[in-house]
């Protein structure tokens, strides 16, 4: 059966997963890079993002990568936040903008946007981002319909993530606590009172510095 | 030279000390005794609640307990806030009421209480409770003639810990994480971004669920 998992979501230790002042220059506001620091020296991380053979066996092998790599795997489609696509809010200014990921996005699946503007689908290589005005539910529907029996990534941001939470639609969430104190932002646990209760939590600390909170929803 | 140290200030995931509705029947509010139940089964609880002999030996002995243990060495003198001390604000409605420590508390030392509203000293068994309207720098200058030399213990509750970070302070803060979600409360981390930048942080998830955090401060 298809599940709903959330990878990697990185927040500071007083919970804010972005930070203030986010713009196309500054993706994460204020946070800068740092709530992703521990990612960047992955294996996982530089295989992506390497050109050829160079990347080949470089990055850490330790339990942030072995994280890292599980992001992917078994992933047939992803929903995100508009957020997660670009800065813009409102009607978009400009469709020929075609978001933060460049010409072959990682995502290598369909993308279902969350968006009170729906535009035209956008295939960027192996990439379809399909912007929807839709409930949690609704796009659950429809990504799990796209992911053809594997599973479907949520990949936030923090207020996308959220909302499935308070829906009650996540099976697995991966947070990652990086000790810094942000002050400000958007915060993940807001209005989740409780959220122990429907979940098992494994914890591990990472050499690095950053924690590793696996939360695994009972089974329905 | 004396240290200011804060130990075992536990906190939720999304970063409440203390939860919403607090009374004398309820010291953490709606949090009840879920912020400190990596603390109790430990030895270093057991044996300072236990009667005579037989809490011998008894009780938990990995991480948590040795944490728990540190609490207490090389302690000379605390400084808690009035809300440790007990309930009440404003002025106080019934001196005859001795806080919620008991005919022995057990810090055994001299114990600074900050409040807007002193009242005479009071002697409990091995603990004198000193009620001062003071600064963080004069509590701890008080406190640290107090300590005759051993380190000064910074008791909490999360605003008073808060001030005397934002006074710099503190030199030694160890935070426990409880992977539990609160909601509401009093908020440990709230103005006080890059924190960090100011700290060396170690980190250990233990067995039972929850994270210390050891931040150390930079060598004045």
């Amino acid at each position: 059966m298809t599940k709903l998992r959330v990878h990697a979501l990185a927040v500071s230790l007083d919970g804010f997963a972005t930070g203030e002042g986010r713009t196309t220059e500054a993706p994460f506001g204020h946070a800068g890079p740092r709530l992703m620091q521990w990612f960047f020296p992955t294996r996982t991380f530089v295989s992506m993002t390497g050109h050829d053979s160079e990347a080949e066996g470089l990055g850490t092998t330790g339990v942030d990568d072995a994280f890292a790599a599980a992001t992917n795997v078994g992933i047939g489609a992803e929903i995100m936040g508009r957020g997660k696509f670009g800065p813009q809010t409102g009607p978009w200014p400009d469709e020929a903008w075609q978001g933060w990921w460049g010409e072959e996005p990682p995502f290598h699946s369909p993308v279902v946007v969350l968006t009170h503007h729906p535009r035209p689908d956008l295939v960027l290589g192996e990439t379809t981002f399909m912007f929807r005005d839709a409930s949690p539910h609704e796009a659950l529907a429809l990504a799990t319909e796209l992911a053809g029996g594997l599973d479907v990534r949520l990949g936030g941001g923090p207020s996308v993530v959220r909302a499935f939470l308070e829906a009650d639609l996540v099976d697995h969430l991966h947070v990652v606590v990086v000790p810094i104190v942000l002050g400000r932002g958007v915060r993940l646990w807001d209005g989740l009172e409780g959220l122990e209760e429907r979940f098992a939590i494994e914890t591990v600390a990472s050499p690095t510095g950053v924690v590793h909170h696996v939360f695994t929803r009972a089974p329905r």
